[in-house]
This record gives structure tokens, C-alpha cells and sequence, in this order.
């Protein structure tokens, strides 16, 4: 990231008492940069939104933060803005402040646009928790992420498959995944772990509005040997097909590429190529 | 807290791409200050570094970290130590920076000795992740224990007890607990959830070097129901007896007073009045 604003000042400085360094009390969003414009970014305000809602974080104001956001990226035709809302500085202790006054920061970074290819994945080790009270938020605790992410050095792996403690299969580290078993597109809930990714929300529509038949449900890793496709998704790459996970291999079946086009269309340009 | 060092200079600025912020990825110690030195210190630091062996985070050196905690703290006569170490700052995304440069930063507080009297205890809703990857680790991910000491304001409630998600008793949201059942002290397993506290490490080798009968294992509420002592502990308050939870209610049992003299002794002053 090249240039950060906290609380609308240009500043790359965070409180040391700040909630979100302390005790990783507060969310994120990492939204892609295109054209000049924060793409998708009503679904971002939308999850991160709902999030402070869920943890009682004074929320910032949608349409200020939005206007912010959108004049920060206007010169930047492509890249990643990320931003960060937590519950602000506090006195110690696990107790809500008194009076907590909310931090809002983002910082934005160019990067270079490349199409989404095929790719290999693995399994990691490290599982993620399962918790009602955090599933599906992106809150800033992401220790079991960064360990999944530790156990391979390998470039040619682009990511790795997490299971939660109670086996069911969550995503990848950094991705939610998708899997097509007998024409039919599924994807783990995120009730109990996992994140419910932006990009996961467009694909899901987008296969809605086709007409595609789609189920949210609890998936194991047989449902993903088992699988006919396989491909994550974030929002920044948006859907990237699976093509190897240790012996096994996959081709970028129609689903996927029927997506691919549908997404494409929608503004995901990393997308081309696949349909 | 009054007075902050990050990596050594009176600071509290923490660079907004810290690993410690953005993704939770550090441990921190909470370390009570008494008569100018930081008590346990030795136990803090044995958790600390081998936190930081579990996350692959390079340590601070020991010897240098002791020394500059000790001077931090040496006009202060009564008061909180708290000490973070971090991946340190990083560039975007889970994987690993090529070089991390570890963050260690201390803020220190001025506080008023008073004893620990028993205290009113409730249940939380909200539950404990359990992971083995992260369990017993004092990481900064604590948005479970924010959540869970949210549910009830009322002054009079001390602490809230927590279960993991697997149903077995884990702890207070800031403190580990300890029930007696039949003369034996008994304590729940920090393998899965949990954090092994430091005062949980002194009390477990007092009651072991008092010859008192003691387990180390998985437990439920129909325990905590069952028990004739209950107390809690942590770094600052040492043993904490329970006398009330919900309609429940508990005298200051033998094993716990015993327990409270066996500390007083070994320079917890809180516990005085207790034993």
C-alpha cells in the first residue's frame, strides 16, 4: 500500500491504545480499484456496515465514507484500497469504553491488471474456528489465516483450502470457494467460520439471476474430490479456476466459464479469458 | 495507561501496516507492577517467546527485553506492564513478509493496590473458538473476549465465564478459573481454547508444591455447578474467589484459602486477607 489516511488526515499512524491493535476489536475491507472507482463498493459498505452492527461499533456515516473513498482512488486506475474500521482508542481492559470514538482508516495501492488463470491450490493444515459470534465477519483477527498462509513457500500454489475445527469445509486462506457437483453450484455456509466475501455475494447472484441451481450448505472435503469443478474467489481476482489440488485436476468446466462471462460483464475484468 | 515505547522510544504511534493491526498476528503480556518490578516477569517472558516459537515470530532478545521492562517499570510502585510483540509491518496479504522486523512495544500505568475480595460471577452467551493452532497462545485476536465482556454492564458482575464452542468450560473473559471438587483442584485443558495464564502456571505449581490434588482437565458447567470452591485468576488480581453466580452461592473454601496464603507468600499481595 502506498498512501494511508486514518480518521481523514494523510497519517500512517494508529494509536498504540487503538482497539483494533489491541485486541483485534474492529473489521476490513479489501476493495479492488479499477477505472478510477472502488469496485463493488455498496457490497462492501453493506458487509462492513452490518458487521459494526453485529459488534456494536459506531458505524461511520455511509454516504460520507463513501464519497471519501471514491475521491481517494479517482486517480488510480488500478489497484487496492483497503479499509479499516475499529472501535477506536481505549483504556485497557476487554470492557466497552465509555465513550469510544470510532476509527476509520484506508490506504490505497496501485498494482498491475492481469487475468485470473487456472490455478493450483493445497490443503492447509491450520483450521478455522468455528464461532457464531464472528463467522462471516472480516473482523481483524486473522492468526489462523496467516498460519494456513505459512505452510507453503511454493509460488506455483496460489492458495490453500481450510477446514473448521468441526471438519466442514470454509474457504481458502484468503478466498471463499465454490465447488459444481452434478450441475449444481455449492458453497460452504458461513454461519459458524468463514468469511462472506464480496466477490462470493456476485458470483452468487450472478448464478441466481442465470438460473444456475445453487445451494449454501455444509461441505466436506469428499464434496470437493467429488467435485466436477472447482474454483475461489476474492475481490480481487475475482473467480479464479482451480485446476490442480495435489493428484487431482480439473479443467475449467462450463459452470465456471458460464460465471466467468457473467462476472466479465459485470465489471470484473480479470475475468476475461475464461469464458 | 500512561506512558508507551514502541521498539524502544517513548512513542505511541504503531505504523498502520503492522501485522498487529491489520491481522492480529502478535501476542502481548499484561504484567502487574509491583514495588517497581515487573512480578512473574520471568513466567510472562517464557510465554511470551514461546508464543512467538508457535507463531514463527522472531524474538526479541531476552535478556534486553527483561532489562528494558525492568527500567520502564522501576518508580513505579504500583501499576500495569503491558508488553506486545508483532510480526511487525508488512505489505499486503496473509503470506509471510520476506524480512519481518518484529514490533515490541510497552505502555506502562499507575494503579491502587487493593486486596482481591470474592467476587458475583456471571455466564456469557458468547463463546471460545476452539483451535488448536491458537490455543493457550495470549494473541491479540481477543474479539471473542470483547464480545462476551459486552453482555452485561452492571458493576457488581466481576467476570463472565465462558465456554468454547465444544461446550467445555474455558475461563472468565480475562481470567482463568479454578473449581475444587472433593479436595481436588481442578482446572480446564488449554489445548483446544483458552489461554494458559500466567497466575493459572503460578497457582498450579503452588497447589503442586503444597501437595494438593490437581487436574488439568476438560470440564463442564454441570462442574462448575458441582464444585465447593470456585476462584478465578489472572496476572493482576491474582486469586479471585467466587461467591456468587446466578442463584448459586460459595463461601471461601480451605483449598482456595490455602491457595491465597501459598501466593501471598510468593508476592501476590492481593491475595491478602483471604488465606
Amino acid at each position: 500500500m502506498d498512501q494511508w489516511w486514518i480518521n481523514g488526515r494523510a497519517s500512517r499512524h494508529v494509536d498504540v491504545s487503538d482497539r483494533g491493535f489491541t485486541y483485534a476489536d474492529g473489521l476490513f475491507e479489501t476493495v479492488a480499484i479499477r477505472a478510477g472507482t472502488p469496485r463493488f463498493l455498496d457490497l462492501h459498505l453493506d458487509r462492513l456496515l452490518t458487521g459494526c452492527g453485529r459488534l456494536s461499533i459506531a458505524a461511520p456515516t455511509r454516504a460520507r465514507l463513501a464519497a471519501d473513498l471514491k475521491a481517494t482512488v479517482r486517480d488510480i486506475p488500478h489497484g487496492v484500497l483497503k479499509v479499516f474500521v475499529t472501535r477506536g482508542p481505549g483504556p485497557r481492559g476487554y470492557a466497552l469504553p465509555d465513550s469510544p470514538t470510532t476509527t476509520v482508516a484506508w490506504g490505497t495501492g496501485e498494482s498491475r491488471a492481469q487475468p485470473s488463470l487456472p490455478i493450483e491450490i493445497r490443503w492447509c493444515e491450520t483450521m478455522t474456528s468455528a464461532n457464531p459470534a464472528t463467522a462471516g465477519l472480516k473482523s481483524l483477527g486473522r492468526l489462523e489465516q496467516v498460519l494456513a498462509r505459512a505452510e507453503w513457500q511454493q509460488p506455483e500454489i496460489a492458495e490453500g483450502l481450510m477446514l473448521s475445527t468441526e471438519g466442514q469445509l470454509v474457504g481458502g486462506t484468503a478466498s471463499n470457494v465454490f465447488l459444481v457437483t452434478g450441475d449444481r453450484l455449492l458453497t460452504p455456509v458461513v454461519h459458524r467460520a468463514g468469511i462472506a466475501g464480496v466477490m462470493r455475494r456476485v458470483v452468487v447472484e450472478a448464478a441466481m439471476g442465470a438460473g444456475i441451481p445453487f445451494l449454501e450448505t455444509q461441505l466436506s472435503p469428499a464434496d470437493v474430490r467429488n467435485a466436477t469443478e472447482v474454483f475461489v474467489t476474492n475481490a480481487l481476482t475475482g473467480i479464479r479456476p482451480v485446476r490442480q489440488l495435489g493428484a487431482q485436476n480439473w479443467g475449467t468446466g462450463p459452470i465456471t466459464r458460464h460465471l466467468c462471462g457473467l462476472l466479465f460483464a459485470a465489471g470484473v475484468g480479470e475475468c476475461a479469458g475464461q469464458s
